[in-house]
């Protein structure tokens, strides 16, 4: 079965020279796939000519209009109704595609997916979940900045999410789910967490216990659950540590002649590690929790970071995750049973 | 004038083996300093006597209780009443020291030191506040774990407090706050953060707004303010960060023989590329709020390490830390004049 994944093309820094182009590539190593590449045709049809490609597999969707990365959600949600983020959203709500991948505005994306898409049953707000490299794998965090205050029932129902989305990754089929917290022990942590812990203890999820900051990277868990505000400053302290590290070590190799022989002799080395530490191989987050599939990819992303965004979109739809979140997820009237 | 160290002896992981030679150590770097030994007198004894030491400067008080690293802080707080870390804070109370270092149970050190101090006036809270390193500096964050639930009195007591233990840090005398956030714009966060960018902002405070996860090792400002539970996480993610990449260079340099050898000839560049991320050199967490002067240091401290620990004390006393703060806190009820 054809997977219908609709680009917008006008988000993100570069616009239709990257959004394009890693469209086409995708159909390369997807043969099932097709996409629908939404925005400002005269400038996707000129992109266009200068990639070879298979036009059945494409269709062009034009749009007025493109929401700005700095316009706020709502305003963005009210006036810019022939957006291209709008319409590629709409296409999924009329299921002309199977899935949504920008790399514009994130709030604008968050609001125009709701208000569109509306929730799953049983979901009450939207997360933002990522993969994050580990010592020896991947671990899916969430939310990562949707929701700055969330209750017990939102951690639960992002455990539930996060769950699905390991498994429609090709991860495990029962991951281990860890609440992120300040302490191991079950005395630690605010009351959200604790009752949050209760919640999940008391479900039908694999479900660790408390983890800490440190056990993000070392993978101890498939899964770690937090509110927005905590996995935004998780994540973003997470870029700022990569980034010192990065440059400390560019400035010892740079010290002198012989430091800089050094560099060039170890790049083979050096390289390899950047390689595995390249965040734009993590690239694409699921906007979860909506009645469709809506990925986020990085505003900066190039050609090769955009690639993995689609991926996400495109597994999440082979993987039937929408499915599997609505069979997961349990309504609290009915857990209350 | 002399200014007096009491360490607990018996805490962190290796006991009078570390502590003792520590404090001697800084005894010879410190003229006008002494040192006060709290723990079980034979122990502490039979370390001096490996020690070379001049016994003017050395006082032992023997305690015949030690806190465990696991004893929960309220049993630890009422039922070992003559333990080396109570008898340490008692020294304070009793102005016979000027300062207390331990590298025991965080819990149980705020605890007693919260209970046989009391608060300065105008603090609500203690806050666990450490500097860490930055691009080109160092920066102070806190709370780093002290308050899982903050108000906005608090995160804003928590800036004056960060704002005086840089000054008092050898660090500018106005020094620029951030307050942690998952965006810099004044729309984004919780209401908490909201609520306490406005007192920021009239307050005498040199306030730069809010600040991301990013900023803090960017050295965006010289203090950073977030409530504990966000900055437990944030740090403790940050370690789990700089550990993965540090476990996957060394993999890369331990791949074959030839990159072995690239790791050996890389060495000096490698070894002061560590030396500069060595997290030692930022060992010693300062407890603020209290009326004395409390410094954790790390439980797996070596004396390298703890040495750190004891300058940061030893530097809040030589600048009349506590009076700056006192002098610079207004009680809600004065500012509201």
């Amino acid at each position: 079965m054809t997977t219908k994944i609709a680009l917008d093309c006008m988000g993100g820094d570069y616009g239709v020279k990257v959004t394009v182009p890693t469209a086409i590539h995708f159909l390369k190593s997807h043969s099932d796939a097709h996409v629908i590449l939404v925005g400002i045709a005269d400038q996707i049809d000129k992109a266009l000519k200068q990639t070879p490609h298979n036009a059945d597999r494409v269709t062009v969707i034009h749009a007025e209009e493109v929401i700005g990365m700095n316009e706020g959600p709502a305003q963005a949600l009210r006036t810019k109704k022939n957006s291209s983020m709008r319409l590629a959203i709409n296409l999924i709500k009329d299921g002309r595609a199977d899935a949504c991948v920008s790399a514009g505005n994130t709030g604008a994306l968050m609001a125009i997916s709701r208000f569109v898409l509306k929730m799953l049953p049983g979901i009450e707000r939207p997360a933002i979940a990522s993969f994050l490299p580990t010592h020896s794998g991947q671990v899916c965090m969430l939310d990562l900045g949707a929701n700055v205050d969330c209750s017990a029932e939102h951690l639960f129902q992002f455990a539930v999410m996060g769950s699905c989305l390991v498994s429609s990754s090709g991860g495990s089929n029962f991951p281990s789910i860890g609440l992120l917290n300040i302490g191991s022990e079950d005395s630690k942590g605010n009351e959200v967490v604790k009752e949050a812990s209760e919640l999940l203890k008391h479900s039908s999820l694999n479900f660790k216990g408390n983890v800490e900051g440190t056990d993000i990277y070392r993978g101890t868990t498939d899964v770690i659950v937090c509110d927005g505000f905590v996995g935004n400053v998780a994540l973003k302290t997470s870029e700022g540590v990569a980034q010192m590290l990065g440059k400390y070590l560019k400035e010892e190799f740079h010290r002198n002649p012989l430091t800089k022989l050094l560099g060039v002799l170890t790049s083979p080395v050096l390289n390899r590690f950047k390689e595995r530490v390249d965040h734009r191989r993590y690239n694409g987050a699921s906007l979860l929790g909506l009645r469709g599939i809506v990925v986020k990819s990085h505003g900066a992303a190039d050609m090769y970071s955009l690639g993995f965004a689609m991926q996400r979109a495109y597994e999440e739809v082979k993987h039937s995750m929408l499915d599997a979140i609505t069979d997961n997820i349990k309504v609290p009237e009915q857990r209350e049973l």
